[in-house]
């Protein structure tokens, strides 16, 4: 393989809170285990602050050196959530509130009875040409615009948008993934995965639990390289969900939600 | 206090295991924390990997940047550890055995019976016209040259070495700090927290909402350098919090959780 033929990739990191020391960042850990996964190689991470010229700085300087660029944190609904901001202006488009995001947005308020807000609503503003990424977790998306990737800084939401985004990389290993929803919570379904995961080491599992909803919902995610192994998991995975919703007096077609 | 008298600083983590995933770094996070206490501004963070010409231009680009410069990893006795070739590359200076890094080396291995052989006398490599940075904990030492701290990337080897060379850094200034907690979320809170950021700009404020939670749950944390103004800056946020908690029906008693 070629170096042309490698697939490269950057982190950036934004908020003032990791900085400062107030939070931890996991996120490098956790998109650098993603991308050996898809054998894509990180090349470099960075961390900046809250700060739109910073930001468009970093972003201009990483994707302009890497295939991906990946970036986490800033896309909540308060006043130093710029991240969009900075991607609409280094690539010099407008930041129009997005229709589907609203859409998604609005239709998830609905169900929780979250009252529409200016602030809220920040967080449909997405760059002219980007495309959603989903947030099966919280509603907001992320979204991608040329080689850039905008996701939340949230771990377990930022994962569940990895897995969203998997399927659209070129990777120099091509990855499925198989989507699995669970009508009981982590905590129950955490332990038949743990056994399943250990049985199965090279298909990755996840679990997402979906806040907001009148009900509990947890996506799994099973991601692999391998078709037959994955399909093999999918199937025990499938029988752990069935065998804990009869435990919990849910119907068992796990497809019926 | 006018820009010029802030200090400021950045943390270049060097290392392939890093990017990988192999590894999950934590010394950002502690020279985060670090830099805090000293009234130090952590400004940025990059990680890259063990290619020379990368290190030297993260190391150039923010040595010229920021007041200070930590770098980790990179200093262990084997083929990969390029950082004092980069850093000596970097200032344009030469990397003899330093006499006073290889007797703190020779002490150690005459106590543990190591032997002296090529490979672990690297470790004595010292960029010239640098200063020894002391290692309680396996002897190896890293060094100050210029404005930049060269340590180790073994996170405990890394804390010592911070201990050691806190009291030669200026600080800037003692940073004050105030948690509030708040019921509602950050949609609900956004909106008045963002009027008091713009009323205060000297008085940083973030809102950390709290997952995984049975109630929604949001930390504001207040930070300056002004205690007169972190406190009446607290007040109103307070208040503000009260009002949000009266308006959903919760008690107002913002230490009540």
């Amino acid at each position: 393989m070629s170096e042309s033929d490698v697939v490269t990739a950057a982190i950036l990191v934004i908020g003032d809170e990791i900085l400062s020391g107030r939070t931890k960042d996991v996120n490098i850990g956790t998109v650098a285990e993603f991308c050996t996964d898809l054998g894509i190689e990180l090349r470099e991470a960075r961390v900046v602050s809250d700060i739109e010229d910073d930001i468009v700085a970093a972003l201009n300087a990483l994707r302009t050196r890497y295939t991906y660029v990946f970036t986490t944190g800033g896309i909540g609904p308060t006043h130093d959530d710029i991240t969009a901001d900075a991607v609409a202006k280094a690539f010099g488009v407008a930041l129009p509130i997005n229709a589907e995001a609203r859409d998604m947005l609005e239709s998830r308020w609905k169900t929780t009875g979250t009252e529409v807000t200016e602030a809220r609503l920040r967080m449909a503003r997405i760059p002219e040409g980007g495309e959603l990424i989903v947030n099966s977790v919280s509603a907001a998306p992320g979204f991608r615009i040329g080689n850039v990737h905008v996701m939340a800084g949230v771990p377990k939401i930022m994962q569940a948008m990895l897995e969203s985004i998997a399927p659209t990389l070129k990777g120099g290993r091509k990855i499925h993934s198989v989507s699995i929803p669970c009508r009981v919570g982590e905590g129950t379904i955490g332990g038949p995965l743990g056994q399943l995961q250990a049985e199965f080491p090279e298909v990755k599992m996840g679990s997402y639990p979906q806040m907001g909803q009148s009900f509990v919902m947890t996506e799994l995610v099973l991601r692999s390289a391998d078709e037959m192994l994955l399909a093999a998991a999918a199937d025990r995975v499938r029988a752990a969900v069935a065998e804990a919703h009869r435990a919990a007096g849910l119907p068992d077609a796990t497809d019926a939600y």
